[in-house]
């Protein structure tokens, strides 16, 4: 698991003056850079080096979150398939789950625009971070 | 169905060369305007008035987007419950459909922290554009 | 002078019941699509044929800019260089002026990390759009 | 000074392969929190509490910025008016510059829509963080 506290700034929320609803993939995101650099050590973003696309994301809103407390991104492994890997994702703010999320990642060639194995070893690496 | 066009922005592109997964849940924010309207004639967005929260998005991303090209957004109403309501959207640019996503949405009341029940006039209004 | 109307989305605004103040910036960048395009007519965003890099911005925020209504960025040339470009950008919404601000680009090799000087038929072309 | 680490996002960055321009405002923006809370130590964003308003920002881009290393953003304040206050910030990036900022916010009642003026106890702890 890979924990990732946002301190949550006055542009994450909206006039509803909770969080706004587009926030949230934006958080997961940059929760997900320890996943992306197990299978990019050099963290080297750009298509003729990195190896991961996004395809899926489902995201479900628990409670609505706040401005003032941080909140806490948990990061899980859930499944490896043979080039694919879905990640599973909660957000918690004040000891409450306010959000979940599933993502489906695929280990991808950007030059031949082709899905790839994931290698043993990196797979190896994914697995000591199953849920 | 509701139709928006989107500019692409550089800010909405990753160091890819594409746009960026989080942008995608924006666009479709924006794009279901026309559908909050219906809710809020008055579009006034504060829990003293808004009727409207979102409970689950989920987003398949199909091709890459790209800078350069308009993205349309289509959003349709595909299933209308007792208080809650399933939006269907579509984002297409040069002619290929790009991602969909499928968003529920509950008719609330923020002041007492309760789903309410969809009037009929405003289920009659949603039913002109179902899927 | 260029014009781009924006519909404001929920995420733009704040728990202040506005638009949050990061915001402006965006709408500013994709109003200046237009004054790019004069310098990139591909469009093409990479750096082996992008030649433009912003060095400067500023911003006054005059009135708050609110969910509902519509605004419009206009744009416009202010001053050519040798090598950088003025923008004079201004949001309008409701019939009032929200923000104006000042930016200032730089014609760039990426690829030699150096200011390249603008050529006549740009700078002819960026003449037209004078304030 | 306040300082405040942001972990880049792979959304920060722009098909230019740097973090585009518009990012450096959110990230002034969230490292200006522990200013907003020597005004409103609850931080309580809504307008029957909040008193602080932007009216001004401008920002030098200084260097490229890249995804796979942190910034620090270090906020310090420069000038207390009377009823306004100047922030000055900087984000360091690899030992770089990368962008520097100088921000206006006026302290301000959002029910009668008036400035008003520091009082002196926010004053005192303002004058601890002047550059």
């Amino acid at each position: 698991m890979f924990r990732k506290i946002i301190e949550v700034s006055s542009r994450d929320t909206d006039a509803l003056g909770h969080v706004n609803n587009t926030v949230l993939p934006e958080w997961f995101e940059v929760a997900r850079n320890p996943f992306y650099k197990i299978f990019n050590p050099e963290m080297d973003l750009n298509t003729r080096m990195w190896n991961i696309i996004m395809v899926h994301i489902e995201i479900d809103y628990i409670n609505q979150t706040f401005f003032g407390l941080d909140v806490e991104i948990r990061t899980f492994v859930e499944k490896i398939g043979t080039t694919s890997c879905t990640v599973y994702q909660e957000a918690w703010q004040n000891n409450n789950i306010v959000a979940k999320a599933r993502v489906i990642l695929v280990h991808y060639d950007f030059n031949n625009e082709e899905k790839i194995v994931i290698p043993e070893h990196i797979r190896a690496e994914l697995e000591k971070h199953l849920e």
